[in-house]
């Protein structure tokens, strides 16, 4: 919990009055109960964290279509290994995309300074890292190609795109 | 590159191309260009990848409001604490919701079924745990624990909320 008390915290209790508002307002028209887990169309997409990036609605994907895995940089951790381990084996999926996009802020982050900073401030050095990335089209490939190279992903069609936040346009990878 | 000569290979391109036509026509409408990377509502969210929830409506948050954070189970992962660390470091937010699901496909899953059968079939017994889970609402508090006593993330305001995929409901856990 925050311990401030310099009106930032009201300010986080009221944002999350206002999601809980939302929600009511949204299953009262909610219309999906027919939906079940496998995604329709077979697809999991694993995508950066980004607030400026909808996946759905930037891929034409409606719900129950996609598994969405979204990490900071659309990394293809041992995390999100799993996460599409799970979706192939247990919910039938076949195809991954893997969606990075300009302006991350992972890309030229200065990873060494900001541990720094963190473990100065909290007095703990986690042993964490960031995943920070020099070159967002090389980022993408090595991506696509961790997926393709694990033992228990390997059997799927894996493709890499990149989403421009400046036209909501997605392109291959050069 | 999956190699089956059954139809499944086409579906698979044919969705590609579908995706790819979707993105032509919502680039041709696409007004976010003026979005900048802080999420608006300084809010990290982190919840399940499962197909029928759809993060933005059912919390009703826009385009440059939230980091969303998804994985199998909205798990508490060392990756999920990586992209919140980032989320909050070099982009601003402060509080974070973690949304589970009822109907999840970790909860009851017979994980040590779904990992012997896949490293049969892989001949390749990877350390990956899956994190399949016995009881919904003590997951939940659980994840939300997991952030608050990290030390790089312990500043946070942080809450976990059940969504119901049979009402589209979200509410507190149990």
């Amino acid at each position: 919990m925050t311990s401030e008390s310099d009106g930032t915290a009201i300010a986080d209790e009221e944002e999350y009055d206002r999601i809980v508002a939302a929600n009511a307002r949204y299953a009262k028209g909610f219309a999906l109960a027919g939906l079940t887990a496998p995604p329709r169309r077979r697809l999991a997409v694993l995508a950066c964290m980004d607030a400026r990036l909808n996946v759905e609605e930037a891929l034409g994907l409606a719900p129950g279509d996609a598994h969405i895995i979204r990490n900071a940089g659309a990394l293809a951790t041992d995390d999100a290994i799993r996460s599409l381990v799970v979706s192939q084996q247990t919910l039938g999926t076949r195809q991954v995309l893997v969606v990075a996009h300009t302006g991350c802020g992972l890309l030229g982050l200065d990873e060494p300074a900001v541990r720094r900073n963190l473990a100065d401030r909290t007095r703990h050095d986690a042993a964490l890292a960031l995943g920070a990335f020099a070159d967002l089209e090389t980022h993408v490939h090595a991506q696509v190609e961790r997926i393709r190279e694990h033992a228990w992903t390997r059997d799927t069609l894996v493709r890499g795109l990149v989403y421009e936040v400046e036209t909501g346009r997605l392109r291959e990878p050069a």
